[in-house]
């Protein structure tokens, strides 16, 4: 089959690989029906972080299942399936806790299972999924054409937007502000927009992007980055910021521009990959009383609550995606999406 | 009168000052029924924070009002009252969002008012209390003696440690472990107890302050400190660790301590003021979802709820003074405590 495998910084080529296959009972062969490119994926891309040796590449994918092992048992061939962007048994202590992330016997696409055996990645054709029963949520029916947008958007954006709203503590009434214009923090608004925040202010200076952030229910828009942009967000709430800020990017600037726009009191969510820091300024968040929580989102622990909304339209992150590529423009993907030419590329094989 | 004041490292003296009299309208004249000396106090008595020029000192005390300006509506002569540890406006946008601590008008015990008029400190034997109303609270009537020990608490080690609680999210059902075995680390077992908590480990390797954590509703005992501290502690807890963490002490290696001890997606609440740091290690916190809150106890807002029940005696935090000075021995206090001879002091002048 054909699949995505990153060589270094902006070297991405799609190679044919050995067709996968059941390796254990637990496994469930799933083909794929679409997958993405996340933000995540640039800092390899950039150079950013190194890619010491070729490696396969992407973790948000969906698909139909084509094979299972004998021992799975939430599964069948042909079911849909969502796949969060970590691999989980589900029944661990951390899982039982809904901290899939930090599964126990947990482990990422194109790493290896618990049992050492090489795991696929998500952008390409086919994937073997280790620990199937833990890790992939079935779909009661295939889902219309016009859902798979959305439903991706559930393996990783709309999951992890929503685990920074929970982090912050939004919920009816929150004052809420985020940080970063990416299918991320495009999906915190709309996570923020959907537990009943009161006013919600996107920091963009992007129009389409502003445009989406506007559809998903951010009532303000910020323009202004750094020192600048924070004061101008706790200007829009009595001087002091609001009650929550979720901080959707990951680098030193943001996280500070978060700390510093967030009200005395008031909570961070963070679900940017902090990229070689920053440390956290400790003695400014002790005497403001500032909060910072977040992290990997566990989004099969929330893919029970959300996907059921998805599939009824009630909740529609499908704007994030801007572009649709065939498998084989994968390059291109990822091009145009650290171009900025495009928020959130879907590849379809 | 007389009052403390730190000259230097292990310099304290009781010196004649000026009597305080009211100098705005919104001040109050208290007179000392009782002060003490505070853990955050040894931190310039060690010498690990400068003292650069001599300064008054102590900010936890209850008094008897002696006389109110003219603009002061909520007490009267003769009123006893408690003082938190900071002052506040209880006007401004933080205070209504209950985090007094920033009060936009805010200053401290031993600092200057927002008018730049100096203020006393609590260790002594009358204090100038400015913005009376925002900053002071009566007790319906005057508490026996023996109730002193736990009104004085309140002051801030027993709301300290509600605080660290609270920011750790502790519930019914929660498992805590509290690193630091100080007076608010003890207040903040507690806390916990009171909060609800399952299950409290209580980490610390003094018999005396064991003791009283027991008394406190500690359920377990761990003497080990640092990594094998934190082993043990994730021992405890099915090997992931408790789901809150209360970091009582504020050292770079308490604070490590407190984010090893704590489960995947549990919470660190942390109310030790930090000294110099530690920066807080994010790439950590984020990959294991743990997240950091808390900060300077904003006690005015906690002391409507735990004022009555010290008062009708359902919550007793009174066992942490172990030891009770005339404030003529205020260097005594401070030595006691700082070589670990007294748990916390009380000074009657």
């Amino acid at each position: 089959m054909r699949a995505t495998t990153i060589h270094g910084a902006h070297d991405i080529r799609l190679e044919d690989v050995p067709d996968p296959s059941i390796q254990r009972p637990t496994d469930a062969l799933v083909r794929v029906t679409a997958s993405c490119v996340c933000g995540s994926d640039l800092w390899p891309y950039r150079g950013i972080t190194p890619t010491p040796r070729p490696r396969r590449i992407g973790h948000e994918f969906v698909g139909v299942v084509e094979e299972v092992g004998a021992e799975v048992t939430t599964l069948k061939t042909g079911d849909f399936v969502v796949a969060p962007f970590v691999l989980s048994d589900g029944t661990c202590a951390n899982c039982r806790n809904g901290v899939h992330t930090s599964c126990l016997n947990g482990a990422s696409w194109g790493g290896r299972d618990e049992h050492g055996l090489r795991i696929d990645a998500g952008q390409g054709e086919a994937v073997r999924v280790a620990m199937a029963d833990g890790t992939l949520v079935a779909t009661p029916e295939h889902p219309d054409e016009d859902l798979l947008p959305a439903i991706l958007a559930l393996s990783d954006v709309m999951a992890t937007g929503h685990h920074a709203a929970l982090a912050a503590g939004v919920g009816a009434g929150t004052t809420v502000a985020v940080v970063g214009d990416g299918a991320v923090g495009l999906c915190a608004v709309l996570a923020a927009k959907r537990l009943g925040a009161e006013r919600i202010v996107a920091m963009s200076r992007h129009a389409d992007r502003q445009a989406v952030a506007t559809g998903f229910g951010a009532t303000d828009i910020v323009a202004e980055r750094g020192d600048d942009g924070a004061a101008a967000v706790r200007d829009l709430f009595d001087g002091i910021g609001p009650d929550a800020v979720l901080e959707c990017v990951g680098t030193k600037e943001s996280m500070a521009q978060a700390i510093a726009s967030t009200r005395p009191g008031g909570k961070v969510g963070y679900v940017g990959v902090p990229n070689g820091g920053p440390e956290l300024p400790v003695r400014t968040l002790f005497f403001a009383n500032v909060s910072v929580g977040g992290g990997v989102a566990p989004v099969r622990a929330y893919l029970d609550e959300l996907l059921p909304e998805v599939l009824d339209g009630s909740l529609d992150p499908g704007p994030v995606f801007d572009r649709q590529l065939p498998l084989s423009d994968v390059a291109e993907a990822y091009a145009a999406m650290d171009e900025r030419r495009s928020i959130k590329a879907m590849l379809r094989p």
